[in-house]
């Protein structure tokens, strides 16, 4: 099937590795940008999101997050023009209410994320701005990476139970196993990972994650001083944008001895 | 594979429908529960998690979220006894950092969600004071639900060429389309169809995602006065203790012409 015709995916070049063979070919990934909705000029959340149909997006999340009292309460929903970054302006979105509410209490309950600045590219600066480039000291042969999904199923106790939760690995240089352990959350497997590696005073150069690989993950990863993220199921376009901004290598697709590199790919060499 | 002899699952019954053939058996779900961290007495942050690990998770978050400047910077991480609710003490973590935070700025900046009184109880209570029951009208046969992932997997362009997006789709009573929508986020491909049944001022009755059932989703579907929801992947503890009491009908695994009914099974009948 093509891929659709709108903003929601985005095409790039990859390395694509099968067994001990690789070679550059074309790609398309999920487009990943922060959505910030505004009521009365107050920013009260930003979603990660997918863009296009973002008038739908908001009005469902108004409904379904209890902020607006009925359908026929929502006077507008519209895309915002005075935003502060230049590449911003798709993705803020003021919406206009029939009833008041109170903003202070909206802000503390609702999701927010990390994200500022309120597009993809303002994200990658903001968390570039923390950290500068990953250091560049491991080296990997396709098998080596290989190996590292096996490992992770072989501990997934709580998937082969109930086919619901998420897992992460971490692995020091020479890939021996600093923590495996699993989660609902995609975020929180990882981040009780870099926990151990925290109490354990161990570094962690490789992090391993069950399904797809966010923004959100590399941007953990790149706070922890990882130098390759590698996932069994997808990239968004946001992860691969700030693991290239990086140095980071990142990995997706991996499994039955193939895989997809999307950025520094020299750390992976036959 | 046993399940973990720990907190991460749930033991319950479900209905198992194979066909036409229904039989009660009974099952392990991984259980989700909020976490609220405070630092200095201050809650900055509530994430839905797997029990367990939990001071793994809050050192992770701390320095994966760039709260912590270093490991050396936490000084500890512990349960916290002095809570609200009776059922809350496993799910508050005090931490006390060596240096000080903006708690102002980090409490904008983080994930929080709307889960409050920060147990599993007290948000199944807080979701159902808003809402109450939901109304009990449809009545559908094992064969119209069957029909279901198909009509989203051939609306799924952006998975079909990324691999990396969910669905979800909204049907009125009489099982007609009102919307289906795919994004980077399971929350926010529901916002969607529940966006344009606002729109278009039609009601949904029956909810489908393309991923796991959590909590927050059947939160949302619930405010809109979705009666079942449907999901190709595994149900979480609390979204099935939400649907039960809310008389919502959850369905999960649905797949290959099988699923488990997880809570108000009498909305399907041969």
């Amino acid at each position: 099937m093509s891929p659709p015709d709108d903003d929601s995916t985005l095409a790039l070049r990859r390395v694509e590795w099968n067994g001990s063979a690789a070679r550059s070919a074309d790609d398309h990934v999920a487009a990943e940008a922060p959505l910030e909705i505004r009521i009365g000029g107050v920013p009260i959340a930003v979603v990660m999101r997918t863009p296009g149909h973002d008038e739908d997006l908001v009005r469902g999340f108004l409904l379904s997050e209890r902020i607006a009292r009925s359908s026929t309460s929502i006077v507008s929903v519209r895309h915002c023009a005075e935003v502060d970054h230049p590449d911003a302006e798709d993705n803020v979105m003021q919406v206009v209410l029939r009833h008041a509410v109170d903003l202070a209490s909206l802000r503390r309950n609702l999701f927010a994320s990390s994200s500022c600045g309120i597009c993809g590219k303002a994200s990658i600066e903001q968390a570039m701005h923390h950290t500068g480039k990953v250091e560049d000291t491991i080296r990997l042969a396709p098998t080596d990476l290989y190996g590292l999904p096996g490992r992770l199923e072989a501990q997934q106790a709580g998937f082969a139970a109930t086919g619901g939760v998420h897992a992460a690995a971490l692995f020091d240089t020479s890939l021996e196993t600093i923590a495996i352990r699993e989660d609902i959350g995609r975020h929180n497997a990882v981040d009780k990972v870099l926990g151990v590696a925290s109490t354990e005073q161990r570094a962690g150069a490789v992090l391993m994650v069950s399904g797809r690989v966010s923004f959100e993950i590399v941007q953990k990863a790149l706070a922890c001083g990882v130098e390759l993220v590698a996932a069994v199921s997808a990239p968004s376009s946001l992860a691969v944008g700030l693991a290239a901004e990086s140095g980071m290598t990142l990995v997706a697709f991996l499994r039955d001895a193939r895989m997809c590199v999307y950025s520094a790919p020299h750390r992976i060499q036959e």
